[in-house]
């Protein structure tokens, strides 16, 4: 028989310590502890901030209190994007305000503003299409709705309008963009999330407004074909820089062999960041200490928190940049950044060879009703750029159904986080980690 | 057999006219559309402001297209409150900032702010016994949590905190008051709604955050028992002048006798007033319209819209103050002002003798699931003023589990309301008014 058997068969009989042996007790609320301490003692924490800075110097204590063997930050240069003040309004012929928020990046307005008509689109493709004629000199509304699913998978259809409208708009001459929010939610809040310019195509201000507001503004719409809007939006761009927070539980046998636990530490300014990323941070924060006091892994378990994910992966690519030299003694990335709700699958993406490690995973998770997904996953936003450098990740996939309510909006906060999947979430880390940390499998291609 | 009688009979065999005859035709989406004309044409409409001035020209020119025969304003004076700018945030030991809404009617700050600790109660009634000394330069905060059900019964008891914490704190030395706000949604919206000062009382700044920030503030000082906050708010307050918005359909036998339906115009400006009390609006508009497209009744059928409720029911009062002689020709009374929930009971404070009539009423609403409840209500918040002047009143009770997540938040939109109730709602509203206007009932004690 060979390993791989030698492996499946033992974790069909010998159920994972933590399933066995872990009862209610502290350990399982260890997750929540720390989200809650993130979000009330720094709260939002946008990168490159000031808060930002104490979300670091909150995650060395904690790493520290928690008995890591060795914690760290790694500095890195970004552009520092600072929201100011922002308005938009109907002028006419319905004047009343709007709820918007300025997208992530966004340059501001002039200070007396932009008044300008509007022309709506149902869709990035549909403005991608039209005559500059009907474009030029107008605020361009993208009016996209977004459905619900258990894997978010509507969002990137959806995205691309906030993260490429502006240069698009810009092409046809527009003089802003307000896009409708990227989210599931009929609440009155607008989602920010990154934008992206062209250094050789104007810049223009970017705004979301609510969903409600978009509603209102298309049936406005409908009643007239020149509804004009004003908005004023002041934001900062600066150099600033930001850190990765990095700990490690120093591997017992082979220590330069890294098995690495993730999540991001920067937040949206706009709620708490307990959904995103609070969570996960929490999450890989609990699963090394916990660990630690349990057994001696055989290989590293490092956590990295990263920094700046929200502004484009930024402390996920300086951390591979750092350590490129060291990524072929990466076993395994993964990350947690999908919020709070429950796992219900895990995904790989592994050597052929390496997927009977995928069931045998799966098989010490499935009493926490998780089910073996694809061997394609990008393993999450920052991991992704580890998975592109050939390091193997595996994803355990949370039920987003309500992710994309809170995400980005007022509304993440510690309250929207069920501390009983908080709980399930831990869990199947620890034993995910645990089997990795403690194998001597070669999960590559 | 007497008349009480024969009308029950009646009732029983013969359903009403708009149970048996209304198809699912335009008249039962005019509600609907009234309030989406409001909502999107109009939008917030604060008492005493221009856009409450646009609402008094948009309900003019709606009553006169519906074929009102009657259609009037009547001016009243009152205090015009307009919010400015506020934030409040934490300044130590955990900075954050808090998303609140300035209480109507609140003094502003000085332009520095207000720098001070917090001190905690769970309820008014624990501030009212509390030690000067323990309060005495603080900021008072009142986190005392709101229950749900159908009727909104636990409103009153929180409400108490908005509407006098004020007076309350400032009696004890506090420099101003933070309440946990006044709603059942852990949504993160501040809730709204209007304060009092006495006048013997220093005036101090009031309040509301959202639910998550009031958790976030309470475990904040489960943490730290000097938690400091700055508070900075602009508000106005100057005279100002708004208007009840009047329409008859007028009665072909006994024209002096008024059958009042109403609901109020001025909205808060946080949403679109599209539930408070856009839903209310449109209904008893289109309650007068599509009677007399069918019938000519008997009785006059009186429509008020009233301006400022929310001040603190200033334009019923103008109409009790101005109309005081001929309340004794006001049949009856009613209002809609609790959202666009279904309608699951009728309640009624009528004369002894005319009880049988607010059985028979019921008889007519059965078919809607409509239940009879009791004699003593007071109608709606501004038919409370004519109750009082013992007008009889009857309330059509809506279903109000969910409205005190939106009320007086930024969240009161369009997409609040329930096409299919607020359906139900206007064929309720159609056969009282109706039966009342084509009786010749005394329903006075």
């Amino acid at each position: 028989m060979n390993i791989w058997q030698g492996i499946i068969i033992g974790a069909l009989f010998a159920p994972s310590v933590w399933a066995a042996t872990t009862p209610a007790s502290m350990d399982q609320d260890l997750a929540y502890q720390l989200v809650e301490s993130l979000t009330v003692e720094v709260g939002p924490r946008i990168a490159g901030s000031e808060a930002d800075r104490r979300a670091v110097q909150w995650a060395l204590n904690k790493f520290t209190q928690l008995g890591y063997d060795k914690v760290w930050t790694e500095e890195f240069d970004m552009p520092g994007w600072t929201r100011g003040q922002a308005s938009l309004e109907v002028v006419s012929p319905f004047a009343q305000p709007f709820v918007l928020t300025s997208l992530g990046g966004s340059v501001g307005t002039p200070k007396a503003g932009i008044r300008a008509s509007v022309v709506m689109f149902d869709s990035i493709e549909a403005l991608e299409k039209a005559d500059a004629a009907a474009v030029k000199g107008k605020i361009v509304f993208i009016n996209k709705p977004m459905t619900k699913d258990k894997s978010g998978s509507f969002y990137g259809q959806v995205v691309a309008a906030r993260s490429r409208g502006a240069v698009e708009a810009a092409k046809l001459g527009a003089v802003a963009i307000v896009i409708r929010s990227v989210g599931t939610s009929n609440n009155r809040f607008a989602h920010t999330g990154t934008m992206k310019y062209d250094e050789t195509i104007a810049k223009i201000p970017a705004v979301a407004i609510s969903v409600p507001d978009a509603q209102n503004l298309a049936k406005m719409l409908e009643r007239s074909s020149r509804v004009e809007l004003k908005l004023q939006m002041e934001n900062q761009l600066e150099k600033a820089t930001s850190h990765n927070v990095i700990a490690e539980i120093t591997g017992t046998e082979k220590p330069e062999e890294i098995v690495l636990i993730s999540g991001h530490l920067d937040s949206w300014d706009q709620g708490t960041g307990a959904l995103d990323d609070g969570a996960g941070v929490a999450l890989v924060m609990a699963t090394g200490a916990l660990i630690k006091q349990k057994i001696k892994p055989k290989r590293t378990i490092r956590v990295v928190l990263y920094g700046n994910e929200e502004g484009g992966l930024l402390g996920a690519r300086a951390y591979a940049a750092k350590h490129h030299k060291d990524l072929d003694k990466h076993v395994l990335a993964a990350e947690s950044d999908f919020g709070a709700g429950r796992i219900w699958q895990i995904e790989s993406r592994f050597g052929d060879k390496a997927l009977p490690f995928a069931k045998e995973l799966q098989q010490k998770l499935a009493h926490l009703d998780i089910a073996l997904g694809g061997n394609s996953t990008y393993g999450g936003p920052d991991v992704s750029v580890l998975a592109q450098a050939g390091v193997p990740v595996v994803a355990l996939s949370q039920d987003g159904t309500d992710y994309f309510d809170y995400h980005h909006t007022p509304n993440d906060t510690l309250d929207k986080i069920d501390p009983d999947s908080l709980k399930q979430n831990l869990q199947a880390w620890l034993i995910m980690t645990e089997t990795v940390a403690n194998s001597s499998v070669n999960l590559r291609h």
